[in-house]
């Protein structure tokens, strides 16, 4: 794979003055063109030490609109996003649509370094590359253009170029100990990389290997690819804007499917808890519940829950039975209302990434990502495609809270349609729920069976091993309070 | 002043409950009319350690509606927070607009704790709190409902109380080491906190003392004062919504005196560079700021640049210009554009709060909050009781990074009208610069006159000792340039 970047690639600093103004003056026009575009450019910036990323970088900053690209620098986590899922720091760096954005270092950088190392397993690594492709999968999906580049150097010109960077005062600083060490790993790091690039370089994101000795060849080569892969992407959007979703087959499908019998249809909404047993549940369930979450956060482990269900299922309640076991200084309900301008400027997870605890607290979702898949797939928010792929994306969100030791647990509160409509009415009656009902939410009523078909699926396809759904009869509210703290202590108890 | 919190009030379990039912409907019902008001409430929770607290805290949670409260406890900053200005973790947590923070330890524990230890000095204590008035003062000013609460016990009750909670197994692991030191400097505590109470009880935000011994006195208390001053806060709204602005007579003012002449007529537009000098100080300069940037970097400092100054007086190639001599992976240059959705949602400096760099880093901002008492003003979107006082803010936000070690270069690129217009045409003329000119900013030009004025007003409330404006002769590009480089470099050199 690197063969083909070590055969001397350069050129002459004529040829170079005569490309480079062209070059940039494109390079701008398309990056204005961009401000505009509905996706984002990531470039991430990979490969051998001494090959001309950092320089390569300064100089795409210097072509282009340095206003409209950030670059982060991936260096020793600090503690805030040491104690959150590795991809955490990448998530919250990402461009929005319209700008760009570069990765000096990416999630590459610790697969790479610690297979290297012999810290991890050849396994390991597979692992952690499928993880990289279905990230990278999922930002491509949602219209990013991702650009990634590996500079190679051969193992004699790195040691020449190490050398020489050593030599001259003006550039000795950069040549550091940890430099040499991996020169002297040369070949490991050669291995290892390969097989990663090899992995990794799918239909949706190839890698761009750049032979890095000749600085104005690799300058050149970088600075016309991006703008290729530009121009290209731009030309594609207007075809790429989707008409409006018309009553799609899927959701006619899906509405025949609820006619079936399903999950949901199979619980028992007649289960109740008579007053006094209630009391004394509650008490010993906060209890325990309180107990053991100081505990959990003396230990340093997380714990999200996440609360789906009808309109008036009773989840408000649930969170409050919740909340009042726990202390207020630990835990955080963030209700998921439309997304903000920002929000919208990124991947639909990107919000949700956002709100991921630092370790030992308590977050607690009333309504959650699984919108995509629900409201969001009623209503045609988001195209059947992108629902569709969400699934597997939503898994692998919740996979990186699992293995960071993240506690995740989903609840699904039902009530039957004639509960719902009960309750609906009794909120009018009362003055201060009156705020709680609207019009929207009859018309959600008559869209039922469609929810139904989409909670089901939702049901189906993302309950896991490591982060199942628990269904909840909610027609009787102290019962479902009852079993959502029974759940949470049952869940707490088993993993502490 | 902590007399009157020692008198012994209480509330028997009748009164209490008699109360509660009511009061809890109360809150719900202010705090779902407080969602769709403009302005955001902080609660700031301190005092005695064992008055009750948490306690409160957890039982607003349980009173209100959890989703729409946000509590922080502030403990030991992460190293993200160390590297910037100690406000910086309060601005990044404080609510937005329709929303309640509750802020537990607050910007007063670390003066209060450490004059008490002896670790500050008198005078230090009152810089601390000065600056704290200062902040209370412009949150309030942008709309905030500020409502601080002290709790209080008297020593015997601290003691008591202490004992009783060690004894409990079920909350012995509340009572540490440290309350216990605490209460050995009981009297040193309430010394200072009585000071420190005292010089913030402003108009704009009074402390409100809770006498902390009784549970039941204490919550309905807190309970039915947030009621209280929240109503009348939602009562005044209306009545606050400004008329917009008309021609004000501040600007007519501001208009005469720019016929006057003043500091920026004062600039002599005609100094030029030559290109063969230009070229040679360009080298030079870039060479040294380079190096200083990386002396900088190894040493933890950052450096905040900003530029204002007319449209087409050259900020951008300016910027390029010093970018150019830095690792992109080290500088971040901001362009300020309207405000997002959830920018809008907080004090005007949030949005710069939240980009002032790690330590160590380049931040450079394209325009920037001086936008406030110029584009803002002139053009009335700032009231101008908004932009008068805002002056006062931006010096106190510059002293915080000044305070910080952060060296702030200020920059107001200046050019003739004659030479904006000429420019305009050229990039009118230019097929890639064509983007940049708008009918937009042939309007601006017919302003000249107060963008001039306003201009005039900043540079002179907001030069500092510690944050000076540097005034750029921009007509001849290349001049302006050096000097903008030159200015950096002697900044970087006299600070490190």
């Amino acid at each position: 794979m690197f063969e083909s970047a070590e055969v001397g690639r350069s050129m002459t600093r004529q040829e170079y003055e005569k490309l480079v103004p062209e070059l940039r003056t494109q390079l701008l026009e398309v990056q204005e063109e961009l401000k505009e575009a509905p996706f984002p450019v990531l470039i991430l910036i990979g490969g051998v030490d001494g090959a001309g990323k950092g320089e390569t970088v300064n100089i795409l900053h210097e072509w282009m609109d340095p206003r409209f690209i950030t670059t982060y620098a991936f260096g020793q986590p600090s503690d805030e996003e040491r104690e959150r899922p590795d991809f955490w720091r990448f998530w919250r760096a990402l461009p929005p649509r319209g700008r760009i954005g570069i990765f000096f270092g990416s999630w590459y950088t610790r697969p790479i370094l610690e297979r290297a190392y012999g810290k991890i397993r050849s396994r390991e690594l597979d692992g952690a590359l499928a993880g990289i492709n279905s990230l990278e999968r999922a930002l491509v999906e949602d219209g990013m253009l991702l650009l990634k580049f590996w500079f190679h150097l051969s193992k004699p010109l790195q040691k020449v170029r190490l050398k020489a960077l050593e030599k001259d005062p003006k550039t000795r600083w950069r040549v550091t100990e940890t430099d040499w060490k991996h020169f002297k790993l040369y070949d490991t790091f050669r291995r290892v990389s390969e097989r990663a690039l090899r992995e990794t370089s799918t239909g949706w994101s190839p890698w761009e290997v750049i032979e890095g000795a000749d600085h104005r060849y690799r300058s050149i080569t970088v600075g016309q690819y991006i703008l290729g892969r530009l121009r290209e992407r731009l030309a594609a959007v207007p075809a790429e804007q989707p008409a409006p979703a018309p009553a799609s087959p899927a959701v006619a499908t899906a509405r025949r499917t609820a006619q079936a019998r399903t999950l949901l249809d199979t619980l028992d909404l007649s289960q109740t808890l008579d007053e006094s047993r209630y009391k004394r549940q509650l008490e010993k369930y906060q209890g325990r519940l309180n107990l053991l979450s100081r505990e959990a956060k003396r230990r340093g482990r997380s714990l999200i829950l996440v609360f789906e269900g009808w309109d008036a299922a009773g989840k408000g309640g649930i969170i409050r039975r919740l909340t009042e076991a726990l202390d207020a200084r630990d835990y955080r309900v963030i209700p998921i209302a439309a997304p903000t301008e920002e929000e919208r400027a990124h991947h639909y997870l990107w919000r949700f990434w956002r709100h991921l605890p630092r370790a030992g607290r308590v977050t607690i979702f009333d309504r959650s990502w699984y919108g995509r898949v629900l409201v969001e797939r009623v209503e045609h928010f988001a195209r059947e495609a992108e629902w569709r792929r969400s699934y597997a994306e939503i898994v692998d969100f919740e996979e990186h809270m699992h293995r960071h030791d993240i506690l995740l647990g989903k609840l699904w509160v039902h009530v039957g349609q004639d509960e719902q409509l009960r309750r609906f009415k009794e909120r009018e009656k009362t003055p201060f729920k009156h705020y709680k009902i609207t019009a929207e939410d009859y018309r959600n009523r008559e869209k039922w069976p469609d929810y139904m078909a989409a909670a089901n699926e939702m049901l189906e396809r993302t309950s896991t091993e490591f982060a199942p759904w628990t269904l909840v009869e909610g027609n009787d509210k102290s019962f479902a309070r009852i079993k959502v703290l029974r759940t949470v202590c049952e869940r707490l108890e088993e993993a502490l």
